[in-house]
């Protein structure tokens, strides 16, 4: 099934609709069930694809948490079992058929779960927010290291930390699962590792990217080849720390394709909003690429003034904060559906 | 009515409870209605207080908007009607007896509420987040310069613009005043213009100082000086083009002191988070400093190690950015209440 | 005496030939000795000026340095001495009589020389650009404090440190003295510490405040008001630890006036280049304020055309880093002055 | 020849010596006449390398421009001639036998000549370090596009520019060719456009990297596999407009390799300094970056105690700026020699 650039905008409003009717109109889309045996360090064209899919297609599969599954204990420290920047393991690369430089990848993230009972978060030395790093290079110590391991109650949804040292004793919070990263092989024939969000998605950790959403990705080479993994049962805004709860992912995906529609950044939409992902260094820059880009899609999509544009975004707009940790950070600009049309 | 430092805790729960008592724990808490008949432009030590007030007295009072009323068509372009930077005309200064350097003055908002029919918004040149600014200098031309009315509808609590020039027409909008500027006279013998937010509060735009909040600002001279203005009646993320729906206020404000707590950085309450606004540039620095605040908050008042605070505002912590135009931005970092007591 | 705007051109190139001819050419030309009792901490118009100058007056004077000379010995440190921000004492406010808002004020640097045979360097806790700071606030421990006493041998030019543990032992290194801070009363009613570059100059701790070069402030405030201090015996670029080689200084100073010329930002003038110093967070848009206003400089003083001086700037400009440490951080952008004029 | 990382610190004082011994202290040391016939646009270990080269060998090849020496007149628009990024064509890659990572690949530039009697320098629509680009992304028009060709008198060392619309009409200036890119193949199987800086080197766009300096890089993968390209005859620091006077080079290098010597960053010396070259955003990172391993570099080879390194660095350390234009910026640290080594 493709979708053409003039069908978009109603196809994005629409989109149960269309999913709903994808899935009976033609006995070519199929469901793939997809068990990764190996996983990647970075988003590259000239890996091999693992497995092919037409749009229109639906993929199941599963993913491992960013530490390759391999931290199950509050004794195991980060830094001893894994190796820098070998982390964020993603399952794929997909081809997608017809997918050319210049169209559009859609996948509709149908079901994205945790499949295992506890998530994992450290603090790393010289990883985070509040901290020197890499980039932002200090000459104090490094935080002490620490890894703390989440209970997780699928059925409730709901995960539980003690925290023996504080007064509290113990919290319980509402999970809501994500792919930290998702995204397609990078454009002008760059490799980038899994740490790294950039115009082709990647390492966004934005609590967006969840079940019910549908991504839009530019596709920079043939078969747009997109990846996932990195899945976050819950996570606050900016990753302070540099990790969510960690965990391992059912994951359900419906890919679709919109011919010969080029987007800059990565696009969401859910029921309530459309959402552009700017990711790069200093948040302001990563703040302004999404918020011309969503401007952009205002103008180009729903028929916007340019200036009546920016005048509604400065006033109903809404922004989150992805990660705010090195190498590069993302925020995303959302805009109300309720306000694209007139009602 | 004194609050003292041990008890601060208990009082910022029991908020409500407090407000209630203390309307009618004395006879001594006077209401004071007060008509602004002069306006300032700047923060500073040296400015006359307009009126004394005790810890536990209320004051009702309005504010003008940050144009001082003095626009009200479109085709008024505010380059032409104000100068800057006088502009955010606050009302004020209010001098609180027996606030001191070292002490928290606390504002309940009891009533932040628009009363005019309409809000102005404008594209100022060089001025928003997406163009060159005075410190983001650059070479291009300025944006084109633009006014637009908002109608309020105060009984629907909406607001509606015509967008002539877009396909969608018009928009109705939820309002959600709030002052955009309030503080205190700065440390050290500063004076700050109006447009400025830093540790004394200012310019915060930050959507979280509405009715119903309770703000926490560090005194820094005696009797703290406080003074507000810039009325929003509604506003996005980042206030992208520099202003928001921009009305005069009526408001009403209970004050109270905390003698003998010191706290850095402006601090607000309300039903659901404890939040903290940190003000710099650039937008990564307005972050670290709101959430060291923040975790500093939860390890002094309520008993969380250093470390397990650092991990849970990681997953439940959640960001709002105040506003990133000139001449410094805003980020409030913000902790879910329910994860501050056992249950 | 007054140089009208017209005249500002050539004045500012034959500023040598200026100084003789006005060191001569009338008797109402005077030179004050002043020895200063007080110090101030903030930039600020409501102090009082100390002496009232004419255009065309010499000024005598001394500053102590950032510590209010009381620290002597490796023993003491910083934070047991100063109180944060009660550092930077300032020689001054100068009143220089016709000097309106929308003039410039020159500042003809005659002499600039250590007066004391040691200088002083600390590592101040939460202080300097490889350190989390106030602003750039990290959970990190700070790093050591420590004191430098720098031996300064004022005959031959040198400062020598001891570098006990070490393998070198020890250093000599020659001197090039400086004024870390000058400037004006700032604009728009502010009041800003003396520990803050800006607008109106300030903190900069640039290496080019030295004997030779000419300063240029724009004047805010009836009289211009400016003030010294921060001497510097040297300094490396960035300033990184937070501290030059702090030391007082004998001053001799020639005043001036521009009517009717209005700038932006201060700007320099030594033999080699003209100059202009942005001061802002982060250190791009520093950099940007600094160009911007060059251009602005070459276009409308010496009849460049705007891309051809962009051209020209991008391949023959020279920067250099103040200090990249709070509050706030300044750029120097060099023009060679071989290039203003055909030859 | 190898040498071992014990020797490294003299062999770093004593380069000419080494290069003398070098060129006599074994007859299999060889050069290679290297004529390019293709160009890459990306650092990749992916990519073929075009000639094998030992340790001690010399490398005598050419450059093209960062156009493709496809622009010669200044009717010539860049937008219409180049397809961005496809810029910057780098002759290489070269493989050093023997490098493994975890060593140092040593370059000492011999010779660095531009060969071509004009240079080109355009400023680009959305790219430059004064106008809205891709990150820094704004709502503004572009700058207007423009081609400017110097022309080289390579005899005199000088290029001269007319500047029709200036009151100047003309300027002539000394060239110091440099090489814009150099730098090896990335870390973890990144591969990175040639417009890129970073830790394997790239588009640092420094004017250090010039005839007389000796570059060391991290080698990352097995041979190295350096690169070299965008040769300008000269520049200004940050290169605001985004290209330098772009020239084709003769280039002469010889190749050493410093077995078991893991650096984080770029490294360079001349006769007067030590440098670090550190490339992210923003500009303070990229600062913070180079000098935090300049120290390094000074404790771990110079037996320098690392708070008397950082006091020595604030006083003596020189800070150039490369280029502050997308995609990431470069700053240059750089600490003199004669304090390296008790005289």
């Amino acid at each position: 099934m493709r979708i053409s650039a003039k069908s978009i905008k109603k196809s994005m409003i629409f989109l149960s609709l269309i999913i709903l009717l994808a899935s009976v109109s033609t006995t070519a889309d199929q469901t793939h069930h997809f068990k990764p045996t190996k996983y990647y360090y970075t988003y590259d064209a000239k890996h091999e694809p693992v497995l092919k899919l037409k749009p229109g297609d639906t993929l199941v599969t599963t993913t491992v948490d960013a530490f390759g599954n391999k931290i199950s204990s509050s004794d195991q420290l980060a830094s001893k079992v894994i190796h820098l920047p070998n982390v964020n393991d993603q399952t794929g690369p997909f081809f997608v058929e017809g997918a050319e430089p210049g169209d559009t990848l859609v996948l509709h993230l149908l079901k994205v779960k945790p499949n295992r009972d506890y998530a994992v978060s450290t603090h790393l030395p010289g990883f985070g927010a509040l901290t020197g790093e890499t980039y932002t290079a200090m000459l104090n110590e490094s935080l002490p290291e620490k890894t703390y391991i989440w209970k997780l109650n699928l059925e409730k949804n709901v995960g539980t930390l003690d925290l023996p040292n504080s007064k509290i004793g113990k919290v319980e919070i509402p999970l809501h699962p994500f792919l930290g990263t998702v995204g397609v092989a990078p454009n002008f024939g760059e490799a980038v590792i899994s740490l790294t969000p950039a115009e082709h998605g990647g390492n966004m950790d934005c609590v967006e990217t969840k079940e019910g959403t549908t991504l839009y990705f530019p596709v920079f080479v043939e078969g747009g080849l997109f990846m996932l993994g990195d899945g976050h049962a819950a996570q606050g805004d900016g990753e302070i720390c540099g990790t969510g709860l960690e965990c391992p992912l059912e994951v359900t995906l419906k890919v679709d394709l919109i011919k010969g529609k080029s987007i800059n950044w990565p696009r969401f939409e859910d029921e309530e909003h459309i959402m552009v992902a700017g990711s790069t260094r200093p948040v302001i820059d990563a703040f302004r690429s999404a918020h011309v880009e969503l401007i952009r899609w205002l103008v180009e999509d729903y028929e916007f003034d340019r200036w009546e544009a920016l005048q509604l975004v400065s006033q109903v707009g809404v922004t989150r904060i992805g990660n705010v940790v090195d190498p590069k950070y993302t925020v995303v600009a959302k805009f109300p559906k309720k306000y694209l049309f007139v009602h």
